[in-house]
């Protein structure tokens, strides 16, 4: 099946009606995030890749076009969509790149039936990326340098390939392993897995499940201690350990209950029996706050596996994002309705380390020595302007946005995130085109900064 | 790709040790939710119908063996899984109807490798999809009669097989249409959408845009008018429509600022022009108690489009479901993790109507008179019993069950849910195993009554 329908109708609509009366200017649409969810002192780009894999195929399949003349658009349309190709210009911020309020994350330039039709794909996929990228990114500063962090959220996740999604972002974001099989395999990452509940449930007692992994499954052996008694189970472990002399790398998960109480617990035992190698691995509900405590008070857990919270973004499931028209034949646009204003033109985002302030600027002004651009051209002319990105290469940037990231915007709980400054020129286009829109009698809104709703200084 | 991969490491351990054992035991596996998310007074079965195709087709293909292979499973783990299919039975709870926590949604049972082995996606779409069809749910309570619902949700939903998973799930939910064209090629549902703010802007003027629309797409014509000022656009859409004599279905959309407000001088301005018919379509950021507060208010909103909150079902986006063994061999099962204890067996929930109080039993009591029993024999030996579930037919289904709700269930605050009752027969064999369990030396837990994390009585 083509994707080329995976849109909304309105896209269709319009693309159409473009089509039709041969408008074919240039149009640039930019899309942002126009709000930090609550407790979020910045986010983490993510998605592109797959909306680079998409506009690179896009094309309508027979199928899509009988279907859509089944629906009612005219033959002319149909006609117009069938040698439609996605031939534009991307520009974007790299995945794994900190990025703020309003900051465009990618900006396309094409023929406007072109570029609108792709909006409702671009919005899904940078939208729900980037709040996953996020949230992982906050689960990896949470745990600090000590506890490894498994994903663990496939069971959970909106589908499948959201969960494909939510352990590459994981990855990127610096956990170690996914659960996800599949997505260990697409993405060359570590898959990571013991046993469940069930497993322990089919055999007589404990030990004997124990014994009956450890010897089956030689080299992957995480004894899950809580089924019945959590520390009963942990002497049982002990006992198969011992029992069977087993010397590799080795676990205990605990999975339920007052984890950080059994897990003072569970390491004294281990200790106590001589096997301070043994590892501690927690999972069950986590999210990063609860990682932070852990780690703030000193819980001696090795490895945390973090799912359903992270897997759904539980407390920001979405952002407030946009694809807004800013470009078309030529001329900058802009657009008033309450709430929802935009700045005109395609931009770039400035940025130095530290982060204490990105300049929101117009894309032909020049730079300041000292500032990196954040935004760079993936795509010309419908083709990638590169190879594919790797977690590798999104893992190092998010490292090195995050090191430069000022403490209170890192704070997972009441952040203060960096400052957006929004340069002179880009201000003054603003005012020129606000004061023409109300000259032809448009409007009588005001303009973002004085809306409160982006975080424009 | 073949979907076996789509799952946690940890089913392919277990698998690979109980193959290996020749562990072929009858296993039954229980897929329910523990609790309701605060808010909800039910839920609604979802995600059944893309189970039921995971498991008709499952199988292991050549690449995945190959990977399973190099990633350490041993030569007789991967020739078990070359032959590996899914012969087991399934009990099920159709979609579209209400269900209550610890109610099973789905009882798989089958030797005990492949009920394990089909854990991962069995949860991931019953979690996923129930947590939507709960939300679509509410949302059409909350519209009530008089305002018809669209389903906008595709931009913001966790990818696009999500998407499609909202579409259809909001379709049984009673909405009337969705934005989402490839859901209505695949489910036949109606697609509906108009123009973006774009469309407005890339044209001089918004009486220029609107002309342009309705000459060009006859048929679908509603008219967005807050791009600039929205009364004034309302204005605009009148001109447009006595200009070109416009009288067929007609509706202006309004998509920021107060829209009560906005939507009661709307009607006013189009009741004054003579244009009655002419529709009131809200969209932007709604939930079911946005709509809830329209309909109590008598705004005169004809139609609305739901889309962010409702395509991650924002305040509860993912639900505590839980896959647990409750029979092995013959024998019923039970496990005992603080607060995570499960009642042992095989199942069956009986219903009447007033929904006031469902009975959970063992599935092999008698059922009383007036009771009619929720979970049914979906899958025989790996082959559905019968054809595949239609939208209308989990529409009726919705439709019955949330008229049989009493109002305090209803409710989309405060709810109260009905009570499940513990069938006097499934309290016994739970004490009694728990009694051996602990007579074993394995526990000293309480049982899920006295845990308060469920709704049993």
């Amino acid at each position: 099946m083509s994707q080329a329908l995976v849109t909304d109708l309105y896209e269709l609509n319009m693309a159409a009606s473009y089509l039709r009366r041969g408008m074919t200017g240039l149009a640039t649409f930019s899309l942002f995030v126009r709000d930090l969810p609550r407790g979020r002192g910045f986010l983490v780009a993510g998605g592109l890749e797959d909306c680079l894999a998409y506009l690179e195929t896009f094309a309508f399949a027979e199928e899509d076009l009988r279907w859509l003349s089944a629906a009612g658009f005219a033959g002319d349309s149909i006609g117009a969509f069938a040698s439609l190709r996605f031939t534009g210009d991307v520009h974007a911020i790299p995945e794994g790149r900190v990025v703020l309020p309003n900051e465009p994350l990618l900006e396309v330039t094409a023929p406007i039936a072109q570029a609108q039709l792709v909006e409702t794909y671009l919005l899904n996929q940078v939208t729900f990326q980037t709040a996953i990228a996020t949230k992982a990114a906050r689960c990896r500063l949470a745990a600090g340098g000590d506890i490894d962090l498994v994903d663990f959220a496939l069971r959970r996740t909106h589908g499948v390939d959201a969960g494909m999604a939510v352990a590459r972002l994981s990855a990127i974001a610096g956990f170690t392993a996914t659960s996800n099989v599949e997505a260990a395999r697409r993405f060359g990452l570590q898959a990571a897995g013991t046993m469940a509940h069930s497993y322990i449930e089919a055999f007589a007692d404990e030990a004997s499940a124990f014994r009956a992994f450890a010897t089956d499954l030689p080299g992957r052996t995480t004894f899950l201690v809580d089924t019945y008694d959590t520390l009963a189970g942990v002497e049982a472990a002990i006992g198969v350990i011992r029992e069977l002399g087993l010397t590799r790398s080795l676990a205990v998960r605990l999975d339920s209950g007052d984890l950080a109480a059994l897990a003072r617990e569970t390491r004294r035992l281990l200790d106590a029996a001589g096997l301070p190698q043994v590892r501690i691995f927690v999972s069950g509900g986590l999210d990063e706050l609860d990682l932070e405590r852990m780690r703030l008070e000193g819980v001696p857990v090795d490895a945390a596996g973090v799912g359903t919270r992270l897997g759904v973004s539980a407390d920001a499931p979405s952002l407030d994002s946009a694809y807004k028209l800013v470009a078309y034949d030529g001329r900058p646009v802009l657009k008033l309705s309450e709430g929802k204003a935009t700045l005109p033109g395609p931009k770039q985002v400035w940025r130095r380390m530290p982060v204490t302030e990105d300049l929101l600027a117009r894309r032909d002004e020049p730079g300041s020595a000292g500032y990196e651009p954040l935004l760079l051209p993936v795509m010309r002319a419908g083709q990638r302007t590169g190879p594919p990105d790797t977690v590798a290469a999104a893992r190092a940037r998010l490292e090195r946005d995050l090191a430069g990231l000022p403490a209170h915007a890192r704070d997972l709980r009441e952040p203060v995130p960096p400052q957006v400054r929004v340069s002179g020129s880009l201000r003054d286009l603003a005012a020129t085109l606000t004061d023409d829109l109300r000259h032809r009698g448009k409007t009588e809104r005001s303009m973002p900064g004085g809306t409160g709703s982006g975080r424009l200084t």
